[in-house]
Order: structure tokens, then sequence, then C-alpha cells
């Protein structure tokens, strides 16, 4: 039986944007493993009571469902341990940084930047939810949230020990991409997905290996649909 | 034959407050191995000029003198493979990151904030090298690139990945420290001999974290002579 994932999608079905569906993506062409997937909207919290997360991703497989990005790669690496994402040990450990990295230096100085692209990326049935759970969080309105040029000053100088990983390596993980690549570059996606704000100048060592990101597993992430080939999105 | 490790020291010979030859010091408690310690001056360039380095940490061991502290923690996992720091494959690929990490975003943040406890710390010989070289690199004067309230800030958002971390392991290498943990850590004892700035309020996941590895290995850490213990010393 074929693995269902759950994803998030905006207002075109093939609109994917959510970092942590990003990282599952990239795992399992990793693995060389295949998954159905399944669109999912922020407001259908019903429809993975199933599973006991009320967020995506959720991976089906057989009988189990696995929700969360991280849990995912560590259920992968379990099941079929050809080709380890995390690896055990201290580099699981050291793994984990980088989603801690990617969730809490990255992604909030890009969302500065794109909040409002993302806005306007996502299904209008979900942006009532997403407003209000996000100006919550922030404490202000998303328009006030809102600022490319601290967001980018921000990106600027959380990119700072990425810049020197890889000027010394083609990939966080080396020579070749795995789990590390993996969760820092879901968010680039995210970014990517909804937005054509350019977050990271040609001259920057993390360009390079964004290329080499998006070309990965026959190019995954450059063939993505982007907000910019959507027919009447507003921009 | 006993090794020799030719370490940095300040105003008074005791005080050794080289963030990468903490690094070193703890690599080799971690492996069970003692060396001789030789202070080094800044301003002592030719005194190392066997080992083709001109900074600390240098290492001697037998009739091999190896420079720099990432390439000693190499060699010590090459030549002492009982106990790994760094490991091999992805795992050693992730703990190259924590380098960068602790010399691109932590210890410029921490800069800010100590240079002019540093200054005072560092021998008289030195301080005219030492200003020389760091007003050139950050195009002003020390007094003026001297900012608490920047540099603070500027942890604070620093460490927000570390914290992600320890408030899911004791240590960033999981349960028992390795390479990553003393690769970030030596840049705090830097910070700690050299001045009583309060740099992780004891709030902070990172606080607990400190404590256990100022505790580690005897207490190495903490039982290393600080700025404060110098008579003399003008604060």
């Amino acid at each position: 039986m074929a693995m269902v994932l759950y994803e998030l999608c905006g207002i075109d079905e093939e609109l994917r944007f959510s970092p942590y569906c990003w990282r599952v993506r990239y795992a399992l062409a990793h693995k060389g493993l295949t998954a159905e997937t399944r669109p999912w909207y922020f407001t259908d919290k019903e429809a993975l009571a199933f599973s006991g997360s009320d967020k995506v991703p959720v991976l089906v497989d057989g009988d189990q469902a696995i929700a969360d990005s991280y849990e995912i790669l560590r259920y992968l690496d379990r099941s079929y341990p050809e080709a380890p994402l995390l690896g055990d040990g201290m580099a699981e450990s050291r793994a984990r940084f980088f989603k801690h990295y990617a969730e809490r230096s990255l992604a909030p100085a890009m969302l500065r930047t794109i909040i409002m692209d993302l806005l306007n990326a996502i299904h209008p049935k979900d942006r009532d939810y997403f407003r209000e759970t996000r100006e919550k969080r922030f404490g202000r309105a998303l328009e006030e949230f809102h600022s490319p040029a601290k967001g980018l000053a921000q990106l600027d100088a959380a990119l700072e020990p990425l810049r020197g990983q890889l000027k010394e390596s083609d990939f966080i993980d080396g020579a070749a991409p795995a789990a590390a690549d993996y969760l820092v570059f879901g968010s680039f996606m995210w970014a990517r997905v909804v937005s054509s704000a350019d977050l990271v100048s040609n001259a920057d060592p993390v360009y390079g290996w964004l290329e080499r990101m998006l070309d990965l597993h026959d190019g995954l992430g450059r063939s993505a649909m982007r907000v910019t080939d959507v027919e009447g999105a507003y921009r």
C-alpha cells in the first residue's frame, strides 16, 4: 500500500508551501520512497483527527500514522534504514539543532519579510484562521509585523554560521545532503513557494547551496508550483 | 612523553581565556588525556614558529605539532579513538556547524559586551597589538565597538536555537557532552574568564547547560582562574 502524506495547500491545490511538509518530501525522495499526497487546509482539523494531530505533515504508512516532520524523519530512519537521514547518537542529536535553527532563527526572520505574501498564498477559507492565530502570537496586526527591512537584516545575521559551513562543503551534511540540509531547506522552500522576495544574494555561499538543493532529486524543489505560477493570484 | 598545549594567557600567567584553547582543554579531558600547558602571549609569534602557526592553540604530541582547535579535535579523534569527540561522516559535518555558530553568531555578540573587560584581562605587553588588530577588523575604536546593549540583544537572538536544543536534552550532543558542546562552550569560558557580565539569565535553558558544563571533568571550567581572582586587576 502506498504511503499517504497530508500536505498543506494554498490558493491552488498544487501550491504546497509548508516548510515542515517540504522536509518530509525531501526525506522521502532521499530514501527513494514515494507517497501519494493529500491536500489539507489549516481549517480542516477534523480531517486529521485519526492521527491524533491537528497539523500537517501527517504520514500514513500501512496502519501507522506519524505526525510532526522531525518524528516522520525518525520514523523513516527506523523503518527504512538505507540512506540514513538523521543517523544515530551524536549525529542525531546534532541534526536536531538544525530543526531549532530553522524554526527559531531563520523562519522568524523570513516571516517578517514574506508574511503578506504568505497570507495572499493561503486559501481564502483559511485566511481568517491564519490572521487570528498569528496576530495573537505576534501581539500585533500582520501589517505591523511585516517589515522586510528588519526581516532581511535579521536573516542576514542568522545566516552567518550557515555561510561558514557552506564555504567548506557543498551541503550542511558534507559532500552529500541529509537531514540537516532538509530541515533547513524546508524554510527556504516555504518562502520560495509563496513569495518572489530575494532572501539571499547570489554572492552568498548560501545561494549556491539553495541552487543545489533545488536541483536535488530530479528538481523536486525547482519544479514545485510557486504563487507566481497561479492564474489570478493577485501579484 | 607528555603532550604540550600552548595556551594564551593574560595579566596573570594562570589567566587562560582563549575560547579555542578551552575547546582543546575540554577535548583532552573528554579523552582522559593530560597535557602540560605552556603560557603564550599574542606577541610571542616566534615561540610558535616550529608549528607553522602564529596562533594558539598548538598541541604537541611526540613529534607532531597540530594547530587550530578544530584540527586538534580531529587529530585527537584519529589518534585516540576512544570516546569520540566529532565522530565520523554526518556527525562530523554537523559538528563543524557548531564551530561556525560559536565563532560567527555567539562570539561576535559576546564581544560587543565584553571587549573592554577583555582588553583589561590581556597582558599589558599585548594590548597595543590587540587594539590595533581589532580596531582594524571592526573599523572603529574599541570604545565605540563596545556596546553591551547591542551585544546582549544580538546574543539573545543568537541563542534561540540553542535554547530549543537544551530544552530537549542536557547537552547539545544528547545525554552526554561531546564536540558540539565543547565547540560552543569555549566562547562562554572566554567571556567568563575575562568578565563578570551576566550573559544568560538563570531562567534560560542555556543557563542550566552552562552550569553542567562548568561542573564537567571535575569542575575544569568552574575552577579556572577569572580576572576577578587576580590581585590588582583594576575591577
